[in-house]
């Protein structure tokens, strides 16, 4: 397959952002509005086959980035997925070509709210448009077009990932031969939508946050968007997580101060987290992205049935959940698990026990890797994929 | 029994807080920090016998106060514990004396960092001395001798009110003949810890709180104050709770606006809860009293084990606990149980079963009434109390 909407790869801003295709044709959103130019930022490892076949598309959470391995260009650690892919890991950049793309709405070189629009070259803050699941994976295909992928092996990701994944398989059920989605869920929960609003009215609250104008006006919400990290970090853990690393510990003292400084570990941790993420993460991003994954709703826009997302589909699904993920709980899995078992979808379904919560895709869990890894391969030898 | 510090009641400030008990002499707190002079502002309900053994202590919750039942001077709305609280109600004030203080650090008449200074004259802010559980229960103990009342015939509480409960059986066990703590724990977690620490952060990152001085320089950190209190909310309400009152409904729309209105019933609740809070609740109380709550560790107190607190206790518990309450989880009641039995107590534990988390205790919930009416039944046969 060949490049499609004359596009083009070229650098992008200061930050190297891996390559960066840029979309010279007009993109209509799901909300109506257009989209002039954009740009998508992406990174690939391994190397492609010459049938084209061997490619996996990665898809970030909420917070994530292209930077799936190797190096981070902002905060100099590994990437955020970097006991999954590479040499001889379960995405396996020896035989397979991975690709990650940042998130259109993201912060990372792919078109967002703190991009400039491309006719005024003014920041477009709250004047961008809002994107949503759909609208990424509607990016990300302009993207494997332009790689010359017709069919991608598998589809990966976790959380906001994970919608992604969904989102493909619905809607492009002949290019994703494989699709696992990770600790996520067809539909944002009511709860999900309250902790995600909480964030935003934290961000929106810091005074320098400007009605969404501060990279204009100079300033930066730092202090609003550190709260929203830090209440949602809490939710990617496991009460007995914290339980199991923090408990009362104290923080570099032995008896509590009888003050507001960090006497608990947690509390020390948590600020921590507000801190170094306002470093790498954009206010305006967080805003627009979270508000993507409360609008995410399979069924609603499949006529009420998840499974009329999947009717007739040939992709073959590997859903996993975490027992203590209390944010994407198990039953959310199960539930799409029902939903796939309606169709003619092949479905495997992994339930890994694990006491550290949400976060676990990102962690060092056995039983994950060995899941992929079987899955995967099971997929490469049905679908005939040679090096 | 007589009253032993040379209190008064007095009047206090505009707003009717029903009696007021001054405390003239000096009360010196755990931190080692002294009170020269305190108020602890109070309600009582029915009539205390002439044997003045029906008398029953409520103690409230972080956001409580000491309008349990009646009309709230400040909301106009009904108390907050109307279900609990009344003629022919499980704590019936045809029968009961019913006693509730606003606690030490509180907003509603009681010493608090809202009060002022009474040398200076000056609000105390964040040069109010750091209040505990202990503390609170110390003042309401003060409030009791005044009263006249040697042995409560009960501590009754939810949550933080548990936490009172629990301090009143440990430190004061001849004086309590039945302790009923509810959706409480022996000890803030540390997942209660992190979502409090999150709930200071967004109070202090208001600029409007100015350090804690806001009182004297004439602002309010509303908004701050109000994330704390959305984010709060959600941990006391349960994800079937959420789901089956709000799911994902729209709030007076057909659909989604694109946009970062409140466009789900569930944001627009949390927005309401927010703003609303923010007319009744002082934010330097907030932080004082979480941070009250965090600090509370029974087995800490008494060599590693809560057990050590009730040793040779005569009170009789019945500890309550409701199934889906994530943030007092039942798993916290059963280990307070377990301490319990390891002691001389009598103790009953009832797990009401509900979807309606942490805060069933203030709800409409038959199995809980039934179990308070028939626990505290038995006590007074066993104590012999009559009218």
């Amino acid at each position: 397959m060949q490049p499609t909407e004359n596009p083009s790869t070229v650098p992008h801003g200061a930050v190297p952002h891996g390559a960066v295709l840029e979309v010279r044709e007009p993109v209509t959103l799901q909300s109506g509005e257009t989209l002039q130019r954009s740009h998508i930022a992406y990174t690939t490892h391994g190397t492609l086959n010459a049938a084209r076949t061997n490619a996996i598309l990665v898809c970030h959470a909420l917070t994530g980035d292209q930077y799936v391995t190797g190096r981070h260009p902002i905060t100099g650690k590994a990437g955020w997925w970097e006991t999954m892919v590479g040499p001889g890991a379960p995405l396996d950049t020896d035989t397979h070509f991975i690709i990650c793309a940042n998130v259109l709405g993201g912060c990372l070189g792919s078109t967002g709210p703190g991009s400039p629009h491309p006719e005024t070259g003014e920041v477009y803050g709250l004047n961008f448009p809002l994107v949503t699941i759909a609208d990424m994976v509607d990016m990300q295909r302009r993207l494997v077009d332009h790689l010359g992928i017709e069919r991608l092996l598998a589809v990966v990701g976790g959380s906001m990932g994970g919608m992604q994944v969904l989102q493909w398989a619905a809607r492009y059920p002949e290019r994703v031969a494989a699709a696992i989605p990770i600790a996520t869920s067809a539909r944002h929960s009511s709860q999900n939508i309250a902790f995600h609003e909480v964030g935003r009215q934290a961000v929106m609250a810091d005074p320098d946050w400007r009605s969404g104008r501060y990279m204009a006006e100079g300033t930066r919400p730092t202090k609003g968007l550190a709260v929203a990290r830090m209440g949602a970090h809490i939710t990617y853990m496991s009460d007995d997580a914290l339980h199991r690393k923090f408990g009362r510990s104290l923080q570099d003292k032995n008896a509590i101060s009888f003050g507001f400084d960090a006497d608990f570990q947690i509390e020390s941790y948590l600020r921590h987290q507000g801190m170094t993420f306002v470093d790498r993460f954009d206010a305006n991003s967080y805003l627009y992205l979270t508000r993507a994954m409360d609008y995410f709703d399979l069924a609603a826009d499949h006529d009420g049935k998840v499974a009329n997302a999947f009717a007739d589909t040939r992709t073959r699904f590997c859903v996993i959940s975490f027992t203590s993920d209390w944010l994407f709980p198990t039953s959310e899995s199960r539930a799409l698990v029902h939903a796939l078992n309606a169709t003619t979808a092949k479905v495997s379904f992994v339930e890994v026990e694990t006491d550290r919560g949400h976060d676990s895709f990102l962690l060092d869990e056995p039983e994950l890797f060995a899941a992929v890894r079987a899955f995967l391969s099971s997929v490469v030898t049905l679908e005939g994929v040679s090096p």
